[in-house]
């Protein structure tokens, strides 16, 4: 297709199309003469995701470029894509971790992946929220812990085994860039739930 | 103290403290003659709050104010401000969800505390997952909620009750913001832990 019915597929205009190919973000079409290219189901796919990157993940365009180069070139070993796809959905600007903090976590028995984004990426959660004084007690971090652990089980579905390297990194990526809202989405839920039920049982707000 | 003391205090930049008084993010200093105001405890208080939000929360500008104004004018009643604080955290730029997912949390019989910020957060994050064509089971999306139902005990915690309402609102707000990222981070941990055990359980990566 042209890059006029690619925009009307996706709904992005012809500008920010161009905008994408001048910055890597969406592979060239293939050459049909001097100022023409056609562009397929890939593209299509492409455009899509980088979206789906920015307006959902509200990631930069500089992070957007890690995901599209990851993605076109995957890790060969299947235990590397994971800690491929968190570190690029890892938090912007967040300070290194205190090494008490990380020898903390290591003490409470949470697994460290060797150095793993994850474990960093939740280094410097604690460290921002120490640093702010919030009280955060190693019950309620276990208690999460153990609740984050019933919610993972969905995300690392058998079925990642048999995908292919680049389509089990997109699921992952875009998995958690899709989800990560829905999951918070439902912490508020469950709090304005629990919160009727302890401080205004009898209120008529509730409808289950 | 003086508006260099203040930003020695909160390591925030004078030229900063200007701005956020310029923005009405930080209240003025008790007037001490033309050029000079005294700050004291509540205005230090103020600056962690403002940069918390900025740093970690990542919010704008404008919801900062949003913020502070809620802060500033509490709502009376209890069941009303956790509906504030979640109001205030909304997802930026988030398009209205479709009444097709509105309808379908409703008959999964998940709280609908008529018309929340939260329960419009859920749809919405929701409708963005489904346009996307990501496909989240029901199960899946019920087992989340338990489990974040779970997380969200510790955050209406009973002591709640007792506080201030602007107290209360302040602790939701600033609760939410400092622990959403561990609570994230929490979940890509156990992603990285189960598929080292589904997928590579010789792996020596494992700690434990």
């Amino acid at each position: 297709m042209r890059i006029s019915e690619l925009a009307e597929a996706t709904g992005v205009s012809i500008a920010t199309l161009k905008y994408y190919l001048r910055e890597g973000l969406l592979h060239a079409g293939e050459a049909r003469g001097a100022t023409r290219a056609d562009y397929d189901a890939s593209h299509l796919e492409r455009v899509r995701l980088v979206r789906t990157l920015i307006d959902v993940g509200r990631l930069s365009i500089d992070r957007v470029r890690e995901v599209v180069t990851a993605l076109d070139h995957p890790p060969e070993g299947r235990h590397q894509l994971l800690g491929t796809a968190h570190d690029v959905l890892r938090q912007t600007g967040a300070p290194p971790p205190s090494e008490a903090v990380t020898a903390h976590l290591a003490a409470l028995g949470l697994p460290d992946c060797v150095d793993s984004p994850a474990s960093t990426q939740l280094a410097q959660a604690l460290s921002a929220a120490e640093e702010a004084g919030w009280p955060l007690t190693d019950a309620t971090l276990m208690s999460w812990y153990a609740a984050m652990t019933r919610v993972a089980d969905a995300d690392v579905a058998p079925e990642l085994a048999a995908m292919s390297p680049g389509d089990a990194l997109r699921h992952a990526i875009v998995g958690n860039v899709l989800t990560d809202p829905v999951v918070i989405a439902l912490r508020r839920v469950a709090q304005e739930s629990l919160s009727a039920q302890r401080f205004d049982p009898t209120s008529e707000r509730l409808r289950s």
